[in-house]
C-alpha cells in the first residue's frame, strides 16, 4: 500500500485539496467554497480532507493544511484578515481529533514557497523569495537554503508591508500596504475606476459593460491580447509589485523571486514587466549588484495544497530519516 | 603570545579600529577621520590596522573591516552611497596585500549584528534584527540561530526600503527611503524647519542660536532633558522608525529588534517610544501575535569594529574547529 499524504489550501474563496503519492505527484483532488465563521470552516476542512481519503489508492499518512493568515508554531490559527471572524482557532487540534491523524498546519504561502522549492520555480535556489498576488499578498522565504518561518511562524507577511503611509486603510488596520497596490481586487478596482471614465472599453466590454462586474482577470486577460488600454493598467500593477519586490531585495538580497497567484494568470502579462522594471526600481545600486531573477511559479493555483502535503510528509518522516 | 584580532569599521565620517584578545575583549583601539576618493579609503583603512597592529601586545591573527555599503562574498566594495567615488573597490585583495596578513571584508551593519548577536544585546536570539541609525541606516540579520548576508551578501539594507514612494530623492536614487525619515540627517533636517520657524527654541539655544548648526544630537540631548518640543520632535521620528520596524516584523518575524547608532543616544530616548509604538504600527495582527522586543544595542559605536574582528576571527579558524 503506498503511503499517501493530504494537502489542502484554505484561501479567500476556496478550499482546494489534493493527494500526494510517495514521489509528490498529485493523484486526487477535491474542492470545496470558503464559508464564513470558525465552525463551517473547519467543517470544510473536515470535508474535503475525508473525501479525498475515502476513495483514496491507499492509507493516508497524514494532513497538511495552508491557512492564509497568522499561523502559530502550534497550529493556532492566529489571526486571518481575509476569513470572516476567524481569530485564535486551533486547527491543527481540531482537525487531528476530527481526522484521527497527524495534522499539520501553515501559513499558506509558506507552504506554496515549499512546493516551489522542492518541486518547482525555485528549485535550487539557496536564498529564494515567493510572493503571491490573490485575494491579498502572501509570502515565503528561503534563506541559506532552508525554508524560514521566523521567531514565532509569522514570517513573510509582505502583503501588509506599508509602501505608502498616506494610503488607503487596509483589513489588517494599518495604511497603504503592498496588497493595496498589487492584488485582485486592487487592479478590480484601477480597472472599475478607468472604466467609469470611458478609458478602459476592451475589458469593460469582457465585463459585460458594468464597471462593477469588471474583475482583475479581464484587464489581464484583455492585456495579454494586446490592449493598450490594459497594458497600461498592468504596467502600472507592475510598477508597484517591482518597488515591494525592490524593497525585499535591500532586505533579504534573494537570488530570485518566484511570482504566483491568480492575479498574475496568464503569468508573462506581469511578470515581464515586474522583471524589466525591478533593476531602476533598486536605483543607483541596481547598477552595481545582481538584481534577481523573476520568474513565474511553475505549480500553479494547487502549490499551497501540494505544499502543505509536502510539509505534513516532512513532519511525519521518524527522527533520523531525511526530511529535507 | 595571545592571538590578536584587529576589527575596523569605516563610517560616514570615521574610521574606528579595535583590537580583540582571545577572550573578545577591546584591548587597544584607534581611530581617523574618513576622507574621500578610493586611494584615500584604502590609505587610511591600512593605516589605522597598521597602527594598532605595531603596538599590539602580541602577534595579530587576522583583521576584519566593516564598510558602509554593498560588499561582495569576495570582498569588494560594490557601492557605498555614504562614501564619496567609491565602487567596486577590492578592499579584502587590497588590505591583504598591503598588510600581509588574512583581511576579510564585510558590510559594517552585518559586523555590529555579529558583535551585538555574540557579545551584545542579540545573544541567545535565535532571531533577530539590527538596525543602526547614523548618517543613513544600517541593518543585519539573524534567521534561525544564524547570520545572514543574502544570496551575494548584500541583505540588511533596510535604510532605502521604500517607506514613502512620494517621498524626497535620496542618494541611492529611490525615493522617499527609510532613512529619510530616521537618521541623523533626517532627524536634523526636522529641526532646522522646525527651529527656523521658531518652534525649537530649546535645542535652537543649546546649537548658538543659528538653526543650520542644529544637528540631532541637539534634538535628543534635549528629548532626554525634558523639553516637550524636542520630545514632540523625537516622537515624530519614532513614529517613522515603529513603521519600519513593523515592516520588518511581517517580513522576518524576529523576536527581538536592536537599535544602536549615534542618533539614538542616549539610549533611552528614541528607544523607549519606538517599543511603546511598535505593537499599534503592526495594525490589528498586533494583538494577535508576540510583538518583538524592541531593545537598545549594548556595544555602542564599537559594535561594528568589534564585529569586524569578530568574523574575521571566525574565518581564520581551521576548518573542523568551532567558528560559531
Amino acid at each position: 500500500v503506498p503511503a499517501l499524504t493530504i494537502g489542502l489550501d484554505m484561501g479567500g474563496t476556496k478550499c482546494a485539496g489534493v493527494v500526494l503519492d510517495e514521489v509528490a505527484a498529485v493523484v486526487d483532488e477535491h474542492r470545496a467554497p470558503t464559508p464564513a465563521g470558525t465552525d463551517a470552516v473547519l467543517a470544510t476542512l473536515t470535508t474535503v480532507a475525508a473525501t479525498l481519503r475515502d476513495r483514496a489508492p491507499g492509507a493516508v499518512e497524514a494532513v497538511g493544511i495552508g491557512l492564509p493568515g497568522l499561523v502559530s508554531a502550534d497550529g493556532v490559527l492566529r489571526f486571518a484578515p481575509h476569513l470572516v471572524d476567524l481569530f485564535d482557532v486551533p486547527v491543527a487540534a481540531e482537525l487531528t481529533a476530527r481526522l484521527g491523524c497527524p495534522v499539520t498546519v501553515d501559513n499558506d504561502a509558506t507552504c506554496a514557497t515549499a512546493a516551489e522549492w522542492q518541486l518547482g520555480a525555485a528549485a535550487g535556489a539557496r536564498h529564494a523569495v515567493l510572493v503571491t498576488f490573490g485575494t491579498g499578498i502572501g509570502g515565503g522565504l528561503v534563506v541559506d537554503g532552508a525554508l524560514v518561518r521566523g521567531g514565532h511562524g509569522f514570517a513573510g507577511e509582505f502583503g501588509h508591508m506599508t509602501v505608502d503611509p498616506d494610503g488607503p486603510p487596509c483589513v489588517c488596520g494599518r495604511r497603504g500596504c503592498w496588497e493595496q497596490y498589487a492584488s485582485g481586487p486592487a487592479l478590480a478596482e484601477s480597472a472599475r475606476a478607468r472604466a467609469g471614465a470611458g478609458r478602459l472599453p476592451g475589458p469593460l466590454a469582457a465585463a459585460g459593460g458594468d464597471p462593477g462586474q469588471l474583475l482583475g482577470e479581464h484587464v489581464t486577460s484583455a492585456a495579454a491580447a494586446g490592449d493598450a488600454d490594459a497594458l497600461r493598467l498592468v504596467d502600472e500593477m507592475a510598477r508597484w509589485i517591482a518597488l515591494g519586490l525592490a524593497n525585499l531585495t535591500l532586505a533579504l538580497d534573494p537570488e530570485r523571486f518566484v511570482l504566483g497567484g491568480g492575479v498574475l494568470e496568464p503569468p508573462g502579462v506581469v511578470v515581464a514587466p515586474v522583471a524589466r522594471r525591478l533593476a531602476s526600481a533598486l536605483g543607483r545600486a541596481g547598477g552595481h549588484r545582481p538584481v534577481p531573477d523573476v520568474v513565474a511559479a511553475a505549480l500553479g493555483a494547487r502549490a499551497g495544497a501540494i505544499g502543505a502535503a509536502l510539509l505534513a510528509r516532512a513532519a511525519s518522516v521518524p527522527p533520523g530519516e531525511s526530511r529535507r
